[in-house]
């Protein structure tokens, strides 16, 4: 039997079938016209959904190698950087500020926790640092952080403000110039539609005035700066992948960016209620900005890794794990990018058919019904 | 008008239509069980092609990501390398050397010269190199070196052997493991026949022996070598790049790489016979190893980017320009990867048709024909 497949992993997300059909299309060379045209475009397109008069930086890459150009052109050895983590994305800033041998403040969290502008600014009055190193959406917890205060706090401790905006860029609000972040960072196979493999930075002016020494090349900020300013890419960009996102770009500016972080949040709430409704505990936060992931906590006697399996196996249905010490704990409902209702009351079914198959006590028949009315509570409002 | 359009440049390079299709299927997740077939088939393919028994480490990057993986792993601020140059992509090696802060021995050649073992022999007896950067297929010149020779004077001489062939594996024989070469860097983009976003290199036993200590993270071996040993990557791969590499390398090695290297070759005396006949003087080697790109002069009073601008806005074709000094002065027709000898006649007539609009001495009528010949001929041999 071929099962019928479903993807709701926060990332790789479903890519629309018109970019995949983009990306289908003969190979044009990246220095013919077809092509500068569709470059051209595109990054225009990430300054709109970046919202930023800046350069965005569009690398061949997953999204760690643009967080890499951020450290690499930032920081170095000895630089002081505070590197916030509360998961798996956070720690891996700290593990890119240790391999570059900056002096790292580590503000840690529990992971699941939300970080808090407070404790950034308590810790940089106590030592001042080049960079704080941040993460909007924490893809492992479901934490969506408050950049906008975690950025105030770092430009008024006298630190740049470095975002992995990931997951989170086109699901909810980011202001790269009305909040002052000064560089984000972001990748192709979230909010963006696109499959992964393009990678992207925006850099603030103050950022520009505070490059580093670190040794790079293929991440340097001012060499694809420079070429991109000629509709030119420093190395062989990835031609179809670049017109794939240039088509998904295009859907979401259609969309508009407003409305895409409101249907982000629906389906974030569509999800929570649907999940509290069947009996589950949640594990990311119960509030509005949890419009990226939704993590639920395992029933008792239930090692989600199990659930996974099953759903996998059983009905083609992929969501996310536990990763690290979360492991068993909890699994993760992804709904950024390509996803609406259907997709969240699919995986709530499917979640439901899998617990009871493994004789957990969830109630059934309701889930689905009250994630639709939590979405059409949410349209109302 | 819609013009048909030809892509004759030495990449990115056609992609065939199953490998584009399987680049149009629905997106899955990299940790799910369909991704880790097909990741782990790919992998062994690679080991195929590179005729090696290590692993070969795959990146979401362009080529020149690999090459500074290279680098980064092997070398660092004050170690010593030699750095073979003949044109703009070892220009590429000497300034990826010097942004670590190497002390760079270069071993310059004009443009277009061919580089020899005695020169490395002789360079590394006078001062000792951690590492020889070289290239194999110049792209920029159509120069193909004896990697074997190069490869053997860097052992003999007490260096690592690290070579660039993005543009020629899969089109020109290197055996990696039998000659000896310690690293090898390649991208998906030329006789891989996938489009560009996927680089790779395989490390020697000595190499992985040998690790610097430069800071890294995105490009560092053993992070990738050990989630490969698990059939993972470590950071998020290009899923559907490498569906499309699966596909492409399936393709080749049922070619077979020895049937590969003879279409090549016989593909690129086409190219040197029917250039020759209409009168044009080649600027690559007119010898059996320019197999990847034919380099030709542009005929007195004709500048190539005149030719190339006629050639893609009339008739739809693309060739590569000269560049950086032998910008107007020459240009290539490549012909790696998904090429055949009808490709090859497509260019020669493009070529035969551009030149004579643009009032060239050219002899007309006998390109095509010449070029048929010296295929028949090749097969025959």
């Amino acid at each position: 039997v071929t099962v019928k497949k479903y993807l709701f992993a926060p990332g790789p997300t479903p890519v629309p079938p018109q970019v995949l059909a983009a990306m289908a299309e003969p190979i044009v060379h990246h220095r013919g016209a077809d092509f500068r045209v569709v470059y051209k475009r595109c990054l225009e397109r990430l300054q709109e959904v970046f919202r930023t008069e800046q350069d965005v930086l569009l690398f061949a890459a997953s999204g760690t190698g643009a967080m890499e150009s951020a450290v690499a052109n930032l920081l170095g050895p000895g630089v002081p950087v505070l590197v916030i983590s509360a998961g798996s994305f956070g720690e891996r800033w700290h593990a890119l500020a240790q391999a570059y041998g900056c002096d790292v403040d580590l503000l840690g969290y529990d992971w699941g926790e939300t970080p808090s502008p407070e404790d950034v600014a308590a810790r940089l009055s106590a030592r001042p640092a080049k960079a704080v190193l941040m993460t909007q959406s924490e893809t492992s917890t479901g934490v969506v952080s408050d950049v906008r205060a975690l950025a105030a706090a770092a430009r008024e401790g006298g630190a740049l403000s470095v975002v992995d905006a990931i997951s989170s860029l086109g699901a909810v609000p980011l202001e790269t110039d009305a909040w002052g972040v000064d560089v984000v960072v972001s990748g192709s196979q979230k909010a963006l539609m696109t499959p992964p493999g393009l990678a992207m930075v925006s850099v603030s002016e103050r950022a520009w005035a505070a490059l580093g020494t670190a040794p790079r090349f293929y991440y340097d900020w001012e060499t694809t700066r420079v070429a991109q300013g000629k509709h030119d890419a420093a190395f062989t960009p990835a031609v179809s992948l670049i017109a794939g996102l240039d088509v998904a770009l295009g859907m979401l500016l259609e969309t508009g960016l407003e409305a895409a972080f409101a249907h982000h949040a629906r389906l974030g709430a569509a999800a929570r209620e649907g999940a509290k409704a069947m009996g589950l505990e949640l594990f990311s936060p119960d509030e509005e900005r949890s419009a990226v992931v939704t993590a639920i906590r395992s029933p008792d006697g239930v090692d989600s890794d199990d659930l996974l399996r099953l759903l996998s196996s059983e009905w083609g249905v992929t969501l996310a794990p536990g990763q690290a010490r979360l492991k068993g704990r909890i699994f993760r409902i992804g709904h950024i990018g390509w996803y609406d209702v259907f997709d969240i009351t699919t995986a709530l079914a499917a979640v439901e058919l899998g617990l009871d198959a493994l004789g957990a006590d969830v109630e059934r028949g309701v889930a689905v019904t009250r994630a639709l009315e939590a979405y059409s509570q949410s349209l109302r409002v």
